[in-house]
């Protein structure tokens, strides 16, 4: 693999106080050393390792930048090798300008991830924690951030890694088993083994994938979307989750504008609200964006919030809207109790087959806490508590989790069947290495580097 | 003043691959101490000054984040306090609990530019670097960054000492003079005396107020909107823009929603194009959004691109238009010369009133760069190179060079009118007062407060 001296910035792109460009590699502390000036004419090449010096930055004779420079030698660093932290004055052109000075220099820019793939290369973490450095950035609750940290402190590896030595004990008694043919229930005994162990690593997946949909709820947010009529309040609903909840994302730069996504943090359960132009603008939704939008962003919706004005009876609009969500996970909420009651709640009822109803006066700021409840409970049930469980929220460990599920019933199945001890021994050996995938133990180059292309740059 | 410990995050929000909560104060580095453990059991109490320390952050029992944390001892820091800097996996949640534990465990939440005023109030930087340091950040240009640092490293400070330096000088000399009333001619020298350093302060100020306009674009940008009828290319110009020249800032959160302003840099010139919604996703500006608002928007601009089409006969509209960018800065684009040319440009000219006109083909991307060349060369004549000179850009620093300057003319007018030496001593005793509030070497502390409130947080 290539060892050459990588570069990027590291921090946020945006006005801040502080901008830090990272390098890595056998170089980074040469090329930083022949730009910096300490007032003290100290050079960092002499530096001892983990110590910050202070100067200025140059490219030539031009002044770049005041800089506060880190110097850490590996291997004692995040990728394991030299690791030099430019940390110079925040904004966009400043941070810009360093990193542009270090790479006319001889670094060269890192791709997206660059920096946690050559802490993974180099065996300072495995591949499941290099993905939860990733989702910790990307954590909207604290929940979220819980499961990353669990999982990047190697809580999923070290399970993970449990069951691949059970599974590999196993392998190793049923060689052993094969070299002494002479006892009569060898095979018996055999199958006896391979099935315990199969149903064994069967409930422990099956245990770490029921905290799936949770887990990817923490990391991706539920997709939510608030319907209904016009002037029933569902300005208000948005506002109110806004004012309330500190909104995590207003806007990131780079999403699109016409459909605005805003993060807010429900009692632990981030919420991204799936705000169609439309609804923070006008309160016409429905007929603005019409039917056949409404259907295509209902359908991304993870939970439906429907709003309906306790001061009006059921139109046939509203109907209408519960036709369209059949089937999905909402929550009714019946605004405007300030004002007389006109709407027929037992039809609310029937028409909402069951989902929860909440009632609400936004105005009077009313319910909210209600719904907040709702909402927290529907994603989380009591009896979980996010510290003592780890999640699996990531799609590539959810696929390979089913994977080695379905090798689980393949050995299973084989020996019911009869099947002779070797092929059960590839479908168990199968499992291993499936297993093997989530912490790296067993992977593929492509695999490697589109996992870390997703990254974010200078991490 | 107050000396306690406060804490901000010091780096953009968003997501990124660090993250930095600041801290300066006599207690940073005992209130981190408690709250980080070291995998060797190495405490921050015991560390070096500008040492480097990996290990976790945990909040009671709680882990709160892997960390990295820079211990700096006073008095080679920023603030000249000790400081300390925790550096965490990017990530809103990530960032946002570090601050929360610290603010938990004895740190106080630091007020916008609060680091910044320490630095000043211990005396490490003056007014006008601390200010500097807020348009490095806002710096959209390498020219806008330029000039920031120029003052950072106390270009501006150093021609405003001078000046003060000369004005106590004969000031000293007015005294000296005044003691001495046994000479003749000590009135009309100490007359000449006052006149001729008047005379020089005025010259000096003026000179530095040459660069205002410019320092002020660089720093704030040019407010340019483009206007013309629909279709003759406004969406197409905008887009080109965009294209060739890397937009510096997308969106900034917190903006309003409705008028998008786009950064983009025109050889080193920040155009600030004032994006009103229309512009972008439709091309009947003029029309949809009303004359009303146009003349407002127009009103805010710097700078009017009025895009015609050569395809076209000039029309009602187009000389409307015209009417209404009378008195303003402009450049008419002649767009389209990729089709036959129907446009009387002998009626542009006459109608252009002397304005600069370019011809382009944004289908066919020709005129783009004679296009660039003429907005560059209107902000900027060719002969000023922003290294040589020290801009002033600042509002507070214009304002106050004004009030100099009309000092100045207060003393050469009292001297014209024979007043009393020790009127005209007040008059120059002004100057020497105002020109120190640029410094602030005579500055009052509802001034500093409200100058270092307009910082971001965290610096």
């Amino acid at each position: 693999m290539d060892n050459d001296t990588i570069a990027a910035i590291s921090t946020p792109i945006g006005e801040g106080a502080i901008g830090i460009v990272r390098l890595s590699g056998e170089n980074s502390i040469p090329i930083v050393d022949r730009l910096f000036k300490s007032p003290s004419g100290k050079r960092l090449k002499d530096a001892k390792t983990h110590t910050i010096h202070y100067g200025h930055l140059y490219n030539g004779d031009t002044l770049v930048e005041e800089v506060m420079v880190s110097v850490m030698k590996g291997p004692k660093t995040f990728t394991r090798e030299d690791v030099v932290e430019i940390n110079c004055h925040g904004g966009i052109v400043s941070v810009n300008r360093v990193l542009e000075t270090v790479l006319a220099n001889g670094a060269r820019l890192a791709e997206p991830g660059e920096f946690t793939k050559r802490a993974f290369m180099n065996g300072r973490i495995d591949l499941s924690q290099a993905e939860a450095i990733m989702d910790l950035i990307r954590a909207k609750t604290d929940r979220a951030m819980n499961v990353a940290l669990g999982q990047m402190e190697g809580r999923l590896s070290r399970m993970i890694r449990r069951l691949r030595s059970e599974i590999l004990e196993v392998l190793a008694q049923v060689e052993v088993n094969i070299d002494y043919p002479e006892y009569d229930d060898v095979e018996e005994m055999t199958h006896h083994m391979l099935k315990e162990k199969a149903l064994f690593v069967k409930r422990e997946i099956r245990r770490l994938l029921d905290t799936a949909r949770q887990g990817k709820i923490l990391r991706e947010g539920v997709a939510t979307v608030i319907i209904g009529r016009p002037n029933v309040g569902k300005s208000s609903l948005l506002n109110s989750f806004a004012r309330e909840n500190k909104a995590i994302v207003t806007d990131i730069p780079g999403t699109t504008r016409d459909v605005i996504e805003e993060y807010v943090n429900i009692k632990g359960v981030p919420l991204k609200l799936i705000d169609t132009a439309g609804i923070r603008e006008t309160e016409d939704t429905v007929e603005r964006i019409g039917v056949e939008r409404s259907r295509k962003v209902l359908k991304e919706a993870d939970l439906i919030l429907f709003v309906l004005s306790n001061n009006d009876e059921i139109t046939e609009e509203d109907r209408a809207l519960f036709q369209m969500i059949k089937g999905m996970e909402a929550i009714i909420v019946i605004n405007k109790t300030d004002l007389s009651t006109k709407i027929n709640v037992r039809e609310v009822e029937k028409l909402g087959e069951g989902r929860r109803i909440v009632y609400t006066s936004l105005m009077e700021e009313r319910g909210l806490e209600q719904l907040e409840d709702a909402i927290a409970s529907m994603f989380f049930s009591g009896e979980i508590e996010t510290d003592d469980f780890t999640y699996v929220s990531n799609a590539r460990h959810i696929s390979l989790l089913n994977d080695a599920l379905k090798s689980a019933d393949d050995v299973l199945n084989g020996i019911e069947a009869g099947l002779p001890v070797d092929i059960l021994q590839i479908d168990m050996t199968k499992i291993w290495e499936i297993l093997g995938e989530i912490t790296g133990d067993t992977v593929h180059d492509e695999l490697i580097n589109q996992l870390f292309s997703q990254f974010c740059l200078g991490k």
